[in-house]
Parts: structure tokens; sequence; C-alpha cells
């Protein structure tokens, strides 16, 4: 029965700060990497044994991924990385404060960028400094494919195509697959497999750094029981920080 | 022109305490992951920017390719794994102290399984704790074909058909290639691409965690310069520094 785990970044410096940062390279806070290596020895404890790990393209997932593989003995397993899996693009709103944001267009609004379910942020203009048309990273794409802003379903649109090709392939071979990304590419996965309508989502936030997983069927890949976290006491506390952002 | 960039892996915990490690999966020291660091810091200031990256399937190389990439903007880069680009296999010398080996032995024999071309130091016993034979890491290749022991000759025998059809085929496609192994198996490398003899490349020895850049013909793969290190000084003494090993 292959297993999926999903672990989200550990905290960025920007989570940090309280700005959206969306597809902005940010790197983890001291805090992020001591969550990173948590979620290692979680592995280790639990003996969750990913057999390939998939990550965005984002340093944050990356450095994530790598801190907690080097607290088990598996930092050798193959390595696949994703624009598709980047965080949700935070259009015109990357590098923004969030609680500044909130007092800027009000909760309902601001909660409408932040958990509509498809409603987008206004889109960024190419020419800012937190766009990421120009950036070598997205080089292999072409230019319109770069995303100015993105709504989570616009997230599911992108996801899903690499989910079903590449990891679920892993799947289908027995593997068990950790993948390191974000709350709103993971939240996007989580509302597939779990099949949650598209106004129940909003309610719906993972913690950072906490490894939850998903056992799956090895034909249908889907779940055959509810998904868990390696660390449950924790993973409510950190689900409740995120519920919270954007309070000052 | 594409760039070919080999980094040996920083300083691990048993190169200082002076063991032959091999094919055992020892960590980065402090001082190795200090290494590591700068590698990182070398690419920066010099502008060399990889496109793609491999590693060996030991930690000790991994590790200083992630702390290296960790302090470029490159993390995101595409990574492959080979055993193929593992340190060479010591044997039955593996977990040993080189000293005592050196007492042991004698200086001419502990030379030749130091240094030898294509005598392999005895094959280590299938049950000893140092053996690879039942490790997970390479359990998708046929049991007969993880070594027991291993010359240099060997080692570049199982890594050339892996240079040539992996790591070739991105360079003729213009891309730089970062390759973080060992020094066995960079001396390999380098011995193939400069065309040295058997007998002389005993007196190669590759420095920790300076990277060694050949700049390469487009379509031949033949340097077109002498390869240069990022911090020559740096390298000069670090070679002496490996010259030295075993001398207690």
């Amino acid at each position: 029965m292959p297993k999926l785990i999903l672990v989200r970044h550990g905290q960025s410096e920007w989570n940090e700060k309280n700005l959206f940062t969306g597809w902005v390279d940010v790197k983890l806070s001291e805090i992020g990497e001591a969550e990173a290596k948590r979620a290692g020895e979680l592995l280790v404890k639990e003996q969750v044994n990913p057999d390939i790990l998939y990550t965005s393209l984002l340093s944050r997932a990356i450095n994530t991924a790598n801190i907690a593989l080097a607290q088990t003995d598996r930092l050798w397993i193959p390595v696949k990385r994703s624009w598709r899996l980047n965080e949700r693009h935070y259009g015109g709103l990357q590098g923004l404060d969030k609680a500044d944001t909130l007092e800027k267009y009000g909760p309902e609004k601001f909660q409408t960028y932040r958990r509509s379910f498809d409603v987008p942020p206004p889109p960024i203009a190419d020419d800012s400094e937190y766009s990421q048309k120009n950036e070598a990273r997205y080089s292999h794409l072409p230019k319109d494919v770069i995303p100015a802003t993105e709504s989570l379903a616009l997230v599911i649109d992108r996801l899903l195509p690499y989910y079903n090709d590449e990891i679920a392939k892993d799947l289908l071979e027995g593997k068990d697959v950790m993948v390191v990304a974000h709350g709103n590419s993971l939240r996007g996965l989580v509302k597939y497999l779990d099949n949650i309508s598209d106004d129940d989502i909003a309610g719906l936030n993972i913690p950072t750094a906490i490894p939850l997983v998903f056992e799956l069927d090895a034909k249908t890949l889907k779940p055959t029981k509810p998904y868990y976290y390696l660390d449950p006491e924790a993973a409510a506390a950190g689900a409740a920080a995120v519920a919270n952002q954007g309070k000052k």
C-alpha cells in the first residue's frame, strides 16, 4: 500500500515577518530550519521511509526536504522538482504585509484573497521586483505560462496534471512518495484526494513541517483511511497558528 | 562552451578520524559543512552557475551539494544521483585506521592499496558491518554488481558509462554540469578528461570542497584549456593535506 507523505516547508523569513510570499524565493528562518529537522526526526521515529522525493522549485521547500532527509539515512533517494508544486502565486500582494493588507482591503476582501476558491488577487506587474517573469529558475517555461496571479482553483489546474502523470506513476509502482511543498499546493492536493468541496477547502489549514500521511489503495490511489499527521498534537497547534495569520 | 564543475565532498567524520571510508555512509564533520558552505560562496563569487547537479549516493557528497547550493540562488536545479559516482570501495580496509593500516602493512603495501591503479585491497566479507551488500540504498542493483572492493581502474570502469551516457548528454546540450562526488571517482574523471597515464594519476590529489572547473569544447567535450580551481591557493594547500594522509 503506497504512502503519500506531504510536508509543508518550515517557517520562512517572510512567514516570520508576516508578508505575502507566493513565488518570491524567500529562505527558511532559523525556526523553519529547526522545524525541518523535526520533520526528519519524525520520519525516523515513525519509520516512514520515502522512496522518492518531489519538491517545488522554491528554496524554502527544497531546503526543508534537504534538512529533513539529512536526519534520516535516505538522503540518496531520487529527487524530482517542478514549478507545478510551487506555492500559489499571490499576484500583486507578493511582498505586502498581511496586517497592512487586512487593514487596506478590510476583512472580507482580505479573506477572499487568502481563502476564496477561485478569486485571484490582482495580478503583479511584469516589472515588479516581486515578479518571477525573468527568473532563470523558470527560463524553461514559455513566458505566458509563468503566472502573474493565481487562485487556489488555478493552482489545482496546474498541479493535477503533474500529480497524475508523475507522482501517481511512482505511487502505482508501489513507491512511498514524499512531496515537500507549500500551504496552498498541498491544500489543493488534499482537496483532490479527499474530494473536499470548493467551499469547505477554505477551512483546511496545513501546519508547517509536520509530515501528513495518506495511505492509498495500490490500484485506485484512493485514500484507504483518513490522512494522519506524524505528530497529531503539534499539527493541531500548528494549524491553529496558520488560521490566525494576518492578525497582529 | 559547457563547463564541468567537479566538487569533492567536505571533510567527513571519518576523514577527521583518519579511517578508510569507501562506501561507508559517514556524515560530514562540522569542518566539512563549513567547507561545503565555502564551495557555494565560491560559486557565487566566481559567477559559476550550474544548470544541473549530479551526486553519488553517499550522504557526504549529497550534503556537500545541498549546503553549497543553499548559498546560491540555484537550489532548484535538477538533480541526478548514481552509485557510479560513489567513492572507491575500499574493501576490507573500510573502517580501519589509516595509520594502523600503514603500520600493519608497511609503507609499500599501504601506498599500493591507496594509490596503485589496478590492485584492489582485499575484499570485504558480505557479513561485515562495513559491507554494503544489504543496504536499501543499493536495493535497485543486482547483488553481484555491488562491489566488495575496487581499484581505481575498476572505479573508472563503472564510472565512464555513466559519464558518457548521462553527464556528457547534458554537456552536449550546452549545460554547465556540477558533479559532487569523491576523491577517487573525481580522480578517475580527471584522468579520463586529461588523458593522464595509469602511473601519473597516483600523484593527483584533489582537495575537498573547492570547485574544479573544466571548460569543454561544445562538440568533442575535450578540455579547451587546463582545468582550474575557483580558489587556487586553497586548492594547493588542500591537495598537500590529502597527500599527507596516513601520516600521524
